[in-house]
């Protein structure tokens, strides 16, 4: 749930970027007392995101916005079929149009691409998992519309889960150094996430007290061999796999027995999906 | 050119926004007074964009940063190789390496999408533009990367350009009404652009005085023969085509005698390309 | 059309200017629920402009504002005319006054000053053009004021169109350089008006491709001459006048032939007009 | 004193303003690495307010500036005369010159005629005030330039002064009732002005215990007989003149006997002074 | 009578630090529609402050709150008594509890222990007033806190208020020649006050024409004999005591015949007072 | 470790909230070029905390500040001790003194106050948090100021910890329910916190799986009971006790074998300590 308040914010600069000191166009072509009815219409079949943000932007330019709206966040739509309807002055539909299209394409790209993801994993038990790698300025939006596509979020930053890394157990002196270090005076509701190489450290981690482990970039082979020390060292381990997951090989990924797979190109390698918005005159 | 305010106000959100009340696990592994140096490295070859602001990210962190670039903007770069080193305080290497990698990736991987499609019209004299169809607040980044992979930029947003579109041509009652009301009171620095679907709004539009016409949504042949009409009846008309424009078709379009293409896959379409960054512990 | 949001943001910094930690008299000698009506008086003859920002101050700092205009942005006020009732609690009303009025009185003196000048070149075709040279922070308010009193609108800045000065050309090499340069990059939507001082100066600029010339700093004499040598070598060359223009000689300049006159002083040099606010207490 | 961050930020409002998403025709003409030096010149007669900010706005748009004033504000500065040479990137040159000029030329025009008010009442012991009539989101710097020019401001708002008006009067019930309720309550640091406009609200208000009283709005003779009255009734009360001050009676006034005289004019209808930039390429 | 801009733009900043991304327990466990009562009640007696404010709060996060008040800010409240209740959905109201309450608590802590002051002087004729020692970004709040506990505010930063000290009066060089060039230029609505240290100083200031003198961390004695020695020069001159006020002494302090005492305490060392809030479901 | 970005963020705030329009003493009394010497010194024993944002305030004011901190963050103080020596223009030093004090008398207030609850349960094993109870605006730096004083931070906000208590149980059906719905879909980073109010509550959140059970407001017996009852059944479960803790009996609930303590007197009733500037002419 992202608050009414943070939406209008994100809108507003959206608009001002687009708008800027006016639509000159618009404004030379058609009066101000002027009425219209838009439809966002689907060109291809996608998982929609965004539907409230896209009324928003609207309702932002004009107090004298009405809607209907077709479908909820995370419905799949077809090709062809109406998203919404929107009524109000022809200058606001035309002014918001590019902007409200810009994020609801997005959105729903990102939405439909984590389904996708999501669905190969069906039956397996694994939890598809977004990263930080995210355009700057659109995580709150995007991490939002992965949880439409029915994956989870991992951390929004670095300020809210804790991830041990190759560099900072470099510059501790070692993963169990590291984990120490952390153990000692980390905030007490967060679990210890360590990223591992290979079997050596993830027997390191394991015995250190890691909660979770990351398995990064290995094959499935590896992976396999990993989860099965780490269920034998510790049965209530985490394990969530990382780097090079792709819809080819992510089922795969899931049978090994992990819990999560974190995927970057949810939000990096999203393309923005087919949607179009045709305006009728009201006579 | 970016203004540094500008680049630093964009940073300062993206760091916000990842960094929020701090980065707990580098602060709990990493000593404060640990220097490290980092390198950009290359997972696979593209058009680098951005290396000025993903520089910034770090001296926006700490004031011990010194640098290195082996590559300007613009530059292809390779698989494997150093795009530049960065020196400073290990803290501020990890805690701004995502939003660094973010912002570079996602405007490397639009420099180079541009520049392909720049390639494949080379010689044709067509020039390829970019849309409005970019991510909300990274407008001016995104379209920088598109200057740097060789595309000029259309307008920046509805206050800066005219074009003339179905919906306005509709409420206005006809081309020839539209462009009048536009002649009428529009700046006298910008010229008049209008969209046209078939022949004969092409015909009205240049009779009512268009400066440019774009020419939506047609097929080559459909394309070939609007050329044709348009020079004769103008020379110095200036055409432009838009919709559909893909790497497979670009080509062909540009061998039509068109002046300009444009390209919304170059923006909401491009791929964050693979770059990584190894930080070495400086002994 | 100037959006609310924009207008508010406007209102509240100057809100926030005048008011501070709070209106100290008013809070004292007023009862919080003690309500008014006032009215805002012409106390000279003008041309109205800002008539919804004014109202719009009270109204942002009461939800509990209620009011009638008498006329419209643009309509001609005579001394003594009532043009506007505002009725609400009597705290807003005092406490928005001095803004309120500051804001109406500036942008009626910006829009009288200017429909003198475009009453001055009445019948000639000549259009009247402000310029950049207006007070920071308010130009959107003030070129929004030149329109209302029936000029158009140079460049809102730097960034919505071209315009190569003399400094531009000593700096790219010379006229034909300068124009070259900008006509291979330039966005395509964008004209080119280049400065030209003397005769010469305007042949090259023209044969280089200027779209319009701008006459700067010429006699009467001087400029008839650029006209007829301008409208030779090509017919639909615009040409625009400007410097040293006043009321008393822009209708000579006017009868020049030229196009467009552009005039600092619609926005560096006009004067607030008279307006008063009256309050009644409401029995 | 106006620090230097309050300078920044209202300049960086200023320059958004103007150059918005770039200059183009700099941009498009001037290479990066172009340097030239630039003088500002006076091209009337004025006392100078502002150089300090003038300055800024180029210190803003590039770290490589440097400058020599040969002026400082408060002097007098002949027409011709060359106020400060800066030097830099021809670039931050263009992009700045437009807004520094705008903020150099209204501040010192109203230092200008803030100066002729002062040096009429010369040697009558009269102190000439500013008023709350100022442009929005400029008070400070305008008031600074009122200081310049050798008189002093009132409040700077409604927080800061306390000064009871006809409605607050007629809100309250009466002169009397009015002091006294502000008496009971008031920051202890505050003396009470109340305006009156004729001799019986004038024993009241001094009866009442104003510190000081506002003559609003008389004539000559008016204030002449409020004058010794009021002196009679209490030596130590001090006596502001506000309403209908020109230059041309401003003397009269001041021979009155009254201690301060307030002109809304200062700050409305000041006209901006003539100053042009002249850039030189250094070779 | 802080506006509610004012007052929606601190509740915006406090709610984004305590609910950042969201408010994942809530969300996790409590369905969207979920509506129920919530009750503010006293845990402790106190004077209320801030009801207002902590009712803003609520509707700042949901647009469906309804609430009743059951007391005023100012009004003396008992342990166990309900303040208030709100209904509405359940989420806002677990939003928006914890910074409500904090906000409400701390202010209520600070009229509390102003009203305690304000009880000991009953009578005397003195006034309490407040200093600037508030928590940074709360001085608005917390000086309104002050008046709702019956006490004056001093002044409110270092822009409404004239108070010379012995730095400035060392830096000036003496009290005579402080007070002096503080006449001169300083705005004529602002009364002059000077902090001394003992008998010499006094008289110095009062010589000078020291509006106010605020005794400094002096004795009761010393007090007594400089309010004796100072309505000795002039009857009207004004006292305030400053330093060392605590509950225990403040009665002897006003009974010296000082006008003002002001007090750090109340806003430095105020307590938060104890409110819990209840929520309820309604069935 | 807070970013200098968000010191000066803070500081800024904090600064114009004082200083407004400028400090008229200040301006009038003391010469722009005017050098001085400033002593921070102790007057009560206390553990320092925000010098560095101290120290900031005036480097935010002047470019020409030197500085010699004699302790840092952490260290006990005593009454009469230099804490640092500041030099640099007497303006900055005096226009700062308030702010810069206001902020490190209160953080400092923070950590003496928390020191003082670490020593208390010094040798038990048992470390001390702080809560949500926090200054708005101010949570960053008062947490800080927690961990200087030697205890550990509790979450921050809403948003980086999971915490269900008695009205998500409610709403949610139950304890089982509630930590069920949050198992299913919690960010997997973070650990479950269940508050519980009896042993019934105790046994049923273990059972469903809580990391960690927080005690509220339980009497020691009771306490005892929990900790050994929850002990019993899962051995490494973690322990927090909420609630009516005071210096007086921490110790003893510390004895009980919990593991956490949190304590929110530690930001809502921490009293400022005292702190001085002493301001030397430097001849």
């Amino acid at each position: 749930m992202i608050s009414r308040e943070v939406i209008k914010e994100f809108i507003k600069g959206a608009l001002s970027e687009d708008i800027g000191t006016g639509d000159i166009t618009t404004e030379l072509t058609i009066p101000d007392n002027h009425i219209s009815l838009a439809k966002a219409i689907a060109k291809e079949d996608f998982i929609l995101a965004g539907l409230p943000i896209f009324i928003e932007v609207f309702r932002f330019l004009s107090e004298r916005i009405s809607y209907e709206p077709f479908f909820s966040d995370g419905d799949p739509v077809s090709s062809g079929e109406t998203i919404a309807r929107i009524k109000g002055p022809t200058r606001a539909l035309l002014m918001g149009e590019r902007v409200a299209l810009n994020i609801l394409q997005r959105l729903s790209g990102i939405a439909t691409l984590t389904h996708s993801f999501v669905e190969k994993v069906e039956g397996t038990g694994v939890k598809i998992l977004d990263t930080r790698k995210t355009t700057p300025a659109m995580r709150l939006l995007e991490k939002y519309a992965v949880k439409v596509g029915g994956a989870q979020n991992h951390r929004f930053g670095l300020y809210d889960g804790i991830l041990i890394k190759d560099n900072h157990i470099e510059a501790a002196g070692g993963i169990k150094k590291a984990i120490a270090l952390v153990r000692e005076a980390k905030p007490h509701l967060l679990k210890i996430e360590v990223e591992v190489k290979n079997l050596n450290e993830l027997k390191e981690a394991i015995e250190a007290g890691a909660d979770i482990v990351m398995l990064d970039n290995m094959g499935v082979e590896q992976i396999r061999s990993a989860v099965a020390l780490a269920r034998e060292r510790r049965q209530d381990i985490v394990i969530e796999v990382s780097g090079g997951v792709r819809l080819e090989n992510v089922r795969e990924l899931a049978l090994t027995g992990v819990d999560y797979i974190s995927v970057g190109a949810l939000t990096h390698s999203a393309k923005a999906v087919d949607i179009s918005m045709k305006i009728e005159r009201i006579p």
